[in-house]
C-alpha cells in the first residue's frame, strides 16, 4: 500500500452501543497501527439525528437506526451492520450501496453459552456452592452426571448448530441432528426430520433447539416430544420461544420427563416478570443472549472489512438486495 | 466363544461404595447380556470380613481394604482396583496375581470441572441466575467474557493436563503449558520450566493447575506468580494443594490481580470449616472432587477388563510390582 496516498477512513457510528464499539476499535486498532492508522471515527452516538448525512461514506450501525438516516445518505458506499438480521435495511428502496452483515460469531458464542449449562448441571456446580455457602460450610461428593459417552441432540444444523458439533466430540459426546431435510451433517451419527421428532428425543441424552422460526418449528417441542426424552435430559432452547409449547413443558418437568431447561427465547421478550418460567425451579432463563454479538466482535468484523475496503477488496458477509438475505 | 464351556466370573466386591459399583455393573452388563451373562457379583460388601477368601479368584476393591484380605487370597488370580494410586497392595509381599488400576477416566472427568468452571465465569452465570432471583426478575445483558481466542496455561502436562488440549482448541482457545522439562508438547503453542512460572504468567488468560506434589511445585503459585497474571484471569488448582502460597492468593484476590480462584485441593483435608477460602467472594471450593472417578466409571473399567479375562485376552491398565506403578 502506498501510504503517502491513503486516504483515511471516516466512519460514523450509529448504534445504541456506539461508545463501546468505539472503544473497541480503537482498542484493536491500537495493536495494528499499521494497518489502521487510516481509521478515522468521525462520530459515534446512538441517535440517528447526530448523523451528518451528506458527508457519510461509511457507516456502522445498527440496522433498525441505520434505516432512518441511509435514504438521505447520498454519498452512502458501505454499511457494515451490528446485527445478523437486517430486514430493516433490506426491505428499503436504496440499494445502491454494500450492505455487510455481522456473521462467523454466533457459532462461537453459541458453543460457550450451551456447554457452559450444560457443565453446570454435568457438574452439579449449584449443589457445590451450596455446600460452600451452607454454615458451616459442607465437604460433600456432590453426585455429578458426566457428558462423557452420552448423545446430544441438535435441533437446526446450520452455521451455528455445527459450531457445537466439535466441541461436543471433544466432550466425549456422540451428536445426532434434526433437520428439514435430514442430509447427512459431518460429524452427526444420525439425522432425522421434523416429522421423526420423537425417534430423535428417544436417541438423545440433551437436546439444544437452534432452529429459526418456521411453520416446522411451531410448538415442534411439544407434550409427545417431552415424553419422549430421558428423565436426566436438559433441553436448552436458543432458536424461537414459538418452538416450544410452554404450559406442556411446565408440565413434563413437574412429572420429571426431563431434568431442566434452559431458555434463552420467548414468543414475548422481555419475558413478562409474572411468567411461571421465571419463578420454576428446573427452569433457567436468561435474556436473548445465548449468542448475542459484543462491542468486541462488532468492532473486529468492523476491522476485518474495513482492511479489505482500505484495499479495495470484497468485504466479507455480504447480503445481497435481491435475494433478501 | 464356546457357550457350553463358559464358566461364569465370580467377582467379589470389596469397596465403600460396593452396592453403587455392583448396581451400575448389573445396568451396564443388562445392556449387552451376550457378553456379560457369565458375570456373577458373589458378594458386594464394604467390610473386608465378608469376603471368602479361599474362594475369591476374582477381587473388585479399594485397594485399602484389599490389603487386608488379600494376603489370605491362595487363588486370587485378578484384583481390579477402584483408584488410580494402588499403593497399598503394591507394597504387599503377595504379587502372584493381575493388579490393575483405574484409568482412563480420569482426563475425561477433569475436561468437564475445568471448562464447567471457565465457562461459568465466560457466560457470567452468577448474574444471569440473580437477576432471575430477583423480585421481580430483570432481564438483562450481563457481560460476559469469551473464551473464544483466549490463551489457556496448564501447569503440568501429563495424560490428564493433555486431556483439556483438545477441548481449548474446540473453543478456540490457545494452549501454553508448564513441565519440569519444557519438553513440546502436541497443542501447546508454548512450553516453559517451573523456573519461567512469571514468563508463563504473563502469557495465559486463564491457569490449571494439574502438577503432582514434587519439591518443584512446592507454593510454585506465589505471590510473584499471581502478580503477573491478568486482572481477568481465572486460576484453577485441581493439583495439589502445596503448589499455592494460601495468603499470597488471597491477598492478590482482593487487590484484584486475578479475577478468581476455584480450589479443589487443599494442604489439609477436608478444608477446615474455619478456613478463609470458603467464604471468599473470588473463591470457588470444591471437595477434591474434579476428577474423583464414579461407580459408573469403575463398572465401565471392570467389565472392559472382564470381557478381557474371559477371553483370556491381556487387562488393561496392568500394575507392575516390580515398578511400582
Amino acid at each position: 500500500m502506498n501510504e503517502s496516498a491513503q486516504k483515511p477512513l471516516k466512519v460514523a457510528i450509529l448504534s445504541n452501543e456506539a461508545e463501546q464499539i468505539a472503544d473497541a476499535i480503537r482498542a484493536k486498532a491500537a495493536l495494528l497501527p499499521d494497518t489502521f492508522q487510516y481509521i478515522d471515527i468521525g462520530i459515534a452516538t446512538a441517535s440517528s439525528e447526530d448523523i451528518d448525512c451528506d458527508n457519510t461514506e461509511v457507516l456502522l450501525a445498527d440496522p433498525n437506526l441505520a434505516a432512518r438516516v441511509i435514504p438521505r445518505c447520498q454519498h452512502l458506499k458501505w454499511c457494515q451492520s451490528t446485527w445478523a438480521g437486517n430486514a430493516p435495511l433490506l426491505n428499503l428502496e436504496k440499494t445502491d450501496y454494500e450492505l455487510t452483515g455481522l456473521k462467523g460469531v454466533f457459532g462461537e458464542l453459541m458453543r460457550e453459552y450451551v456447554f457452559a449449562y450444560l457443565l453446570q448441571f454435568a457438574r452439579n456446580i449449584p449443589a457445590f456452592a451450596a455446600n460452600q455457602n451452607a454454615e458451616p460450610p459442607v465437604w460433600r461428593a456432590e453426585t455429578r452426571f458426566p457428558l462423557n459417552g452420552l448423545t446430544l441432540g441438535i435441533i437446526g444444523l446450520g452455521n451455528i448448530g455445527r459450531a457445537l458439533i466439535p466441541v461436543a466430540h471433544s466432550f466425549g459426546m456422540k451428536v445426532v441432528g434434526v433437520s428439514r431435510s435430514a442430509k447427512p451433517v459431518e460429524g452427526a451419527d444420525a439425522m432425522y426430520m421434523p416429522s421423526q421428532i420423537t425417534q430423535f428425543a428417544e436417541n438423545v441424552d440433551h437436546v439444544v433447539n437452534l432452529m429459526p422460526d418456521t411453520s416446522h418449528t411451531q410448538q415442534l417441542l411439544s407434550k409427545v416430544f417431552f415424553a419422549h426424552l430421558k428423565p436426566h435430559s436438559i433441553l436448552i432452547n436458543a432458536g424461537r420461544g414459538s418452538a416450544i409449547d410452554d404450559d406442556a413443558l411446565i408440565n413434563a418437568l413437574d412429572e420429571s420427563r426431563l431434568a431442566h431447561a434452559v431458555l434463552d427465547v420467548f414468543d414475548l421478550e422481555p419475558l413478562p416478570a409474572t411468567h411461571p418460567f421465571w419463578h420454576h425451579p428446573k427452569i433457567t432463563v436468561t435474556a436473548h443472549t445465548a449468542a448475542e454479538s459484543q462491542p468486541e466482535d462488532v468492532a473486529q468484523v468492523f476491522l476485518d472489512n474495513a482492511e479489505r475496503y482500505l484495499n479495495h477488496q470484497p468485504l466479507r458477509y455480504k447480503l445481497d438486495f435481491t435475494k433478501g438475505y
